[in-house]
């Protein structure tokens, strides 16, 4: 430990892991620990985190509960989903968007505490740290940050064990032997990997999942609801008006009951290797389908296409924890430029884990019955334009077929 | 019509739309006409379009019917798939796939009978028309294209019913009335459009649905497969060797079971609006997840991510009739050769609408237990790498927030 | 003509071509024809339209002659630099970023006149008429474009100065040959096209160039000049504060001097074909090479490569006249984001057709001589780390080559 | 040094730098070393290597000095080539494309004497050690990399001379004080970085250049070239077929007497900091505007402009080191696709620093006057097919402008 800090901000859960890193960086830097504990909807008490942090030496002052659900879905969520973003087709990136919220909060405390360092709990192997971490450079440049578990020789889990004990730090008995995964949770989803996950042939077993029933054990009639959007943005459920992260957990207890958003998914690591994942989005893939849905009618095919082709690029950004680089600010304000209209009504029928667009209607429509009917059109579409249309889209085709054959 | 023509060949479907066309271009060009007639798997006889083409007076030597599938699936569906092409996040592109098959054959059918020109029966505001044509021109520069309903003033239904009456072609009783949509079909899948479909926010009639169980009605049960990939293309399901076209057809057997493959798309068309079609690809869905899920494991992810980048552009081209451009070629070129390795075998569960990946394996997988591990893992990963690999991901961040601050 | 026009208004150079038009469209549709001049700094006097036009009977009220240089330079041409656009790697889209510009007078001035038609005189061969029209119905969805090329019988020279002496139309004595090229002009750029550049095996001879002298005759020593920017946009030349059509035009009298912004070019048309092109772009090609000098120090590598990668669909869309499409306002929503500190001063050397950036500054610098120097660097950089991060990106290649091997 | 290592191929230059490393890998490793001296085309002598590598005890069967010239020209910079590859839109990859090679021999050496490692003398600031370690790993996953520069704690140039005197290698008088920038030389380019350059502001000094004139000081006469391609490599100049190495070279003498291919440039290194430099591409400046040129009049638009839009990335790949990648495989599978036709002559003006391309011809060009033409076309082209392509391409501008209005 070549370093030394005095005053370090720590992202601090209020469980066993995070607590023995609390302790080891009191122990090893002999600094001060401010602890961040964030109510992002992960769905646990946050408040028990304050005694955990008292006991262990935090000044009240020095102990920041936040209850973030609301910034996190209306600033990180929905301009994410404004994307339609899905990391390698399928993942809607419930872990990756919510850590620059994180990152951003413990370097706005750093600056009020006058913190020199911030730390993390993610391991070396995972997407995480470097998310928090490129996140808190790219906020504060002279920030240091600590990540414990690149550091330390706590390796094993006895080894943590041992060391919480020998802290006076509880251990919970579910702890003391191996979790048989890891999880992480927020308002958008719950995400597990690790040890029954490990061999990607192997089914998930039932008991992995925790935040939707098995599509087997959902009710056996559809149930119909309506999400309304304004300038690409969800705005009520059932025609009742929510916030955004109302709205989300409605969408939430809606996928839950329905047994809607489960992924079993091999993905890629920004660290470079694969990884086998499960994934819960109960309400995000009601909310991700709604919005594509309500797009189809109110985005120009030029602004669609253009959309469809940048996301895998947007995506792949939050994934690798670019949220703050320039780039992914220059997408979002294509995207953004292109929600404006983005407005009106879809309607889904949820059944057995199928979330289904069923129906869309906007004040805002680009749909155009006139033109597409097979009935008389009044003149609104000249099928005799198609003929030039096609000529001069097939010349250089032509042209080719000529030389080529 | 200031042209003339000698002899045409007519995609035709032994229907009686394209037995309208037959005998209007007999009339109006005094011209031959020759009928290919091919069997895609669309699922209805087509030998009785022999009997209806004699009786027009198709000469016997120049009525062409073909059973296609087998090339269908193996040179159109399979090569779309390992691009996993979804047009603007959803479709999979069934009717836009079997188009240039068919304008392959007419002008293959051309040459062989001498015609200097090939008809078809789509109309002047859909994308079927400039996909047949620009296949056509493409394949022969030099071809004519006569597209009836762009031409001639046969435009009610009534017109048209007159015409076949006068010119004695039966008129089945079901269509005497406005159908209340129309229908394409093949091994891939079955699309409807129009009439009952055509406000947007009313949910599709059941009826329409023809190739797939209501998925409240399918089993109670799931269902467990698995498919087997070799070089990325489907050859077996359940561990039984199978060709291209019989797995479809098997997994479209499956897919209707079990309710796979609904969906109700509002699409943008080529032409410059907007459509609301209902599209069931049973098959293809259950086929379409499994290739990604073979991916995963094997394909790496720098190759994985471009084919992700690429996709969108590919799925437009096909969409809009340029299978046989060479930008569809190239892309081609790289998405092939990302193929090699994909193969394996991949675990799906069936159930109500849903077709997950539950599992896959491959003896060229590129998961690696060891790296991902959260046990020790015998040196395979430094997580210290993590520290430098972050840092200089950052550095660009931090230059910029030491100027922006 | 089946059509009929009360009243229409002509984009009218007060040449011979436009003049034709003028007449045959009071003579054709018995209309009253409205006249638009626009000074977009082509270099001719736009004055003597007005007598012409007042000739043919155009009211005066009637006959617009508007200096757009400054709007023409400020929000077309500056917009399209921030991108670095250059259509097929070459060519900087003077003439297709001029249109856009001259339909929007077309359609402000028909709603000031009340007029139900615009009218253009470009060819049905060419990229303009896509342009002018495109422009004109994405302003204005029921306005009507006449095309006089495309509808009328004067398809040769002769015909055409017939129609013009039965008509009282002057027609200049150059111009009762055949033209050996045709041009367009404004104060981006020159073009010629047709003619004696047909083939583009021969060699443009000297004579078709009129915007910058031969490289040969060039000063033989060479003057440096700067140009400092804000915002991504040009502001000032050798330290003096200048308009946007200011400075464009000190920096073509630069170029027209040295020799520089010439282009032979052979190029892809939206319509199908091949042209040939002659550019001459003299003061936009220094201003190009230092916009690019420009952002070498303040863009980010993230902002910089999303436009490299972004811009040849940007290019593409104005090429093909979707200035006004959404898609083209979405990149320009994420180009313009990047251009916030694009601000500094660019240091070129002009020299016998060579525009050479040989120094740029900016208090918004990027660059660290700090982090990039062989010498100490006082800890601004650890090598080691890139130690970690080489192991890391080189994972995933070590995965594959140990399955492949 | 926790690791150990038998036997090490080094890439050897024969200058102090990499002389020093020789030594200070078998005084730190007490290893064998074996060496690897390729003639890339840098324009040095390289047997000279050999009795200082033999000097330095290394044994005669482990010096390989190997003439890779033709192979780096035909498998590395015509593949890139055919890319139309530039980095950041200016740089033509120089140094980035010969790494791969060097990676790729010290591997098959490596195998052939049975070493366990290689090393190479880059720092631990630039993009070279990332390129030879990333080709290293893809090529041999388990080989070890030595990077005496991240390692060692000869960090100042007195350092280095020490350790150069204590170890009896000869230290050049020239290299006795600080040179006042570093060089890298193939056959394709010479870049120059560090010291003198470092302050992007200064333009650079004129006794940076080595490889061109100053364009000031080239002849005043304009010269005329013609170059050949197949397939699209270049295979001749002015008529005379030549080998890819040959080609290369003989461009280069032609570059170099004209001025061309000089490029001042602030470029975006992979590892996070921006860093200027100095080209000179003589040769392949030529090369690459005649490989443009020949590919205008033989490439259909849809090719060329999806190769446009791929060029980036693929630069960025080469850039970052990722040739052995599969994506930048899969990038050159489209690429090479496209090139089939990609034959013919291009006849370029060479005067003080500009390479012109005045004229190309093809037995593959899909150039058509007949198309083009203003005067009659005998039918080729229909003018009036124009109003359908454009009333179709402007239906969904249409369709938003109605809304939107």
């Amino acid at each position: 430990m070549s370093e030394s800090f005095k005053r370090v901000v720590l992202a601090y859960s209020g469980g066993l892991d995070t607590s023995v890193i609390l302790k080891w960086l009191q122990v090893t830097y002999g600094c001060e620990v401010v602890t961040f504990t964030a109510d992002l909807g992960q769905g646990e008490e946050i408040e028990p985190a304050r005694a955990k942090a008292e006991l262990m030496g935090v000044k009240p002052e020095h102990i920041y509960i936040d209850d973030v659900r609301e910034e996190f879905v209306r600033d990180f969520v929905f301009p994410m989903m404004r994307a339609n973003a899905r990391y390698e087709g399928d993942y809607l990136l419930g872990t990756s968007i919510a850590r620059p919220l994180i990152s951003k909060r413990l370097i706005e405390i750093a600056k009020e505490v006058g913190a020199d360092a911030v730390a993390h709990g993610a391991t070396g192997k995972g997407n995480d740290q470097v998310r928090f971490e490129l996140s808190a450079y790219a906020l504060n440049p002279d920030i240091k940050v600590i990540a414990p578990w690149r550091e330390w020789d706590l390796t094993s889990r006895t080894a943590l064990i041992d060391f919480a004990e020998k802290n006076q730090i509880p251990v919970p008995k579910d702890k003391r032997g191996e979790s048989p995964f890891s999880t992480d949770a927020n308002l958008l989803h719950t995400s597990s990997e690790g040890k029954v996950l490990e061999n990607p042939w192997d089914e998930t077993p039932d008991y992995v999942y925790s935040r939707t029933v098995n599509p087997e054990d959902a009710p056996d009639t559809p149930e119909y609801i309506t999400v309304d959007f304004e300038r690409g943005d969800g705005i009520a459920l059932n025609g009742e008006a929510m916030s955004p992260a109302t709205l989300l957990a409605a969408l939430n207890d809606l996928g839950r009951k329905h047994g809607i958003g489960r992924l079993d998914l091999v993905e890629n690591r920004f660290v470079g290797m694969k990884s086998r994942g499960m994934y819960e989005t109960p309400g995000g893939e009601i909310y991700a389908r709604a919005h594509r849905g309500i797009e189809s009618i109110t985005l120009d095919r030029g602004a669609a296409h253009l959309k469809d082709e940048l996301m895998p690029k947007y995506a792949e950004l939050i994934y690798n924890g670019f949220w703050f680089a320039p780039e992914r600010e220059m997408l979002q304000a294509a995207i953004d430029h292109s929600q404006e209209k983005v407005s009106g009504t879809v309607r889904l029928k949820l059944y057995k884990g199928n979330a289904s667009v069923v129906g869309r209607k906007s004040p805002n429509s680009l749909y155009s019955e006139r033109h597409v009917t097979f009935e008389d059109d009044a003149g609104a579409y000249d099928q005799k334009d198609a003929a030039g249309f096609i000529k001069l889209n097939a010349l250089r085709l032509k042209l080719l077929a000529k030389r080529d054959r």
